[in-house]
């Protein structure tokens, strides 16, 4: 793929879901996506293109799933697969250490945090685009978890809403192969503008 | 009007931004409604409103403004008039008493607080229309502040999202009778199905 | 109000529901508004703009009302009140002289007509989002009808979505002053970041 | 799977994308997707879910891809890789076979077409959520092409917006086993409720 370079006026980092449950040694889903994240280099990767994109002045954005809190589901009528998992295993849990973001991952001041998504799409009823809007955003760099679901679903609805993206490939994690190969190799492709590995985006970055 | 019937099943409470700020002695923006809350009886017939919805077994839910927190705009290169006036007077401010919600009017386990809202709607950039689906919702009842910022606006989407809405006349309150009456005699007609009084409404809940 | 400028990257014109039944001799609506719009100007100013736009390199994008087509509301189980009207008069039906834009303010090639929107917002239901963001637009200049439902309400979106919007008040019309004033000196000023005349706006882009 | 259960109040069938270019002979797309269409049924199969639920006497709605019109897409700033092959290809021309409806696939009287979608979800910047809605509709059930685009995007966006959802794995196909399998195993049981067979579905709704 073609070097990218990136406009800092738009374009800015999205950090998916960079929670302790999920890339944190003891996190609940830490063992069920270890293999595949360690042989991706992915918690390290994040942190690269974190800093990378941090150095070159760009925004930084964070979606973050739901924290699960206790009463959340009880009274729905209707209820994705999905959301029945989060309600069981409780990802996320707020107030404990698992539905914190891994420290070196924390966002800086100045950073902002959209709104906690309920399903797997980070723009799904948040203000996630408008708060991109009001910073000019019209492109975004995405890292995070997982490939599959919430990688995948913020990439789609960036895509329907106008955006376009790049997808860092060795910056994200899934439960196997599988999924991965699903996400990054057949569904992605055809929403995402450029898919990268960190070494590429953070010298597209660097020589701007 | 006539007398409007409510089926619990479909039919929720939608409170709209019940903050000290707005209702309570010594909130920012109480001075400046007073007048209308008054004589109006706002505060009082919210209560009546919500206590009515509660017995009857209806589902309450809260609409709630964003609550201001430091750097919350300082970066935004598009802005409303609206959110320059919340840059300025920080209403609603995080961690104060001024945004936290008048405490008998307060949620109780089982009811909803959806994310909070940046400009006027509820539903604009939240979980709003979400949650509402998630429990089969379709129609709302509303009550809260101010007539002709967010209470119309939340009455506008609703309407443009698909609910039917009952509007509380005398359960909000405005700066002075010019908004109200452009809110309540003008504008909301074409959006709300029926507009009400906390007499009507409660005598209709109380006889289902 | 102080002289806005605009940067013709991020700014189009909108032009909302310039159909026969509003503002041509003879349509369904006309009669009503009339009296306004002949005192305001209103067809002229806004041919005025819809030219100073084009002249001055400014993309153009049309937000229209759905045209009635026999079959849209007998299904509904939940409609509101505007759209019951719309139901009754059947405004800008389908087929017919009156749901067609009047002729001069049509369309060129190159601009923009956005999904037809079933209530008030150009926003609600349709691509109009999408297709500024394609774009790169932020900022709208606003004229057409009506001032309190139609404009108002797609002020009051463009806004809740992240966009600056000027507002034409002498290219806008309504039942009544009553109305007008509503719209245009009570609720619009907390959305809308500037409300000018033709002239002013005119002006502004002619002096680009 | 264990049998689902459907009642016509809130329940409704989403045909997607039933194009003369995807699944009629001749067709623009037909060709590359005819090999597992074919082994799998797809277009016979569509036909027995729509006519069973025409006569247990649900709803259908459609949901459309927008037909290429000269145009489309020369102006945007932004766009993504499934919308440049569609600028490039031009499926689903407007005025031609290729964009009409296969023909025992079309709507009858009664039956609900809405706004045509410019990536691949259904849902995005469209009025399907609000047609639904105005229906009391809140699960689907849910034929179409192409599997791993509009009909995973349009599953996907369903769970996010709050509907529960079935997947009619003989009713869909894709260029390859390949993509109908990252769909359909890997990520949509994530989203919809039940995947079932066109025997199974026809079974739950003539049971009814």
């Amino acid at each position: 793929m073609a070097t990218t370079t990136y406009d800092k006026e738009i374009t800015a980092l999205l950090v998916i879901d960079p929670y302790n449950d999920f890339i944190s040694e003891g996190g609940k889903i830490w063992s069920r996506i270890r293999g595949v994240a360690e042989a991706n280099g992915c918690v390290p990767h994040m942190l690269q293109v974190l800093n990378a994109a941090r150095n070159g002045g760009f925004r930084v954005f964070y979606a973050m799933h739901r924290r699960y809190r206790p009463g959340d589901y009880e009274t729905w009528k209707y209820i994705a697969p999905i959301q029945k998992v989060a309600w069981q295993r409780k990802p996320f849990e707020y107030g404990t250490w698992g539905g914190e973001i891994r420290p070196e991952l924390a966002p800086k001041p100045g950073e902002i945090v959209a709104g906690e998504h309920w399903c797997s799409s980070g723009f799904a009823n948040t203000d996630l685009d408008l708060l991109l809007k009001k910073h000019g955003i019209h492109q975004l760099i995405v890292i995070g978890l997982l490939a599959h679901t919430c990688i995948e679903a913020t990439v789609r609805y960036a895509a329907e809403l106008g955006y376009e993206v790049t997808v860092v490939k060795d910056a994200t994690a899934d439960y196997s192969d599988k999924e991965m190969n699903a996400a990054l190799d057949i569904n992605i492709p055809n929403y995402a503008n450029a898919i990268v590995t960190t070494k590429e985006v953070v010298g597209s970055i660097a020589s701007l």
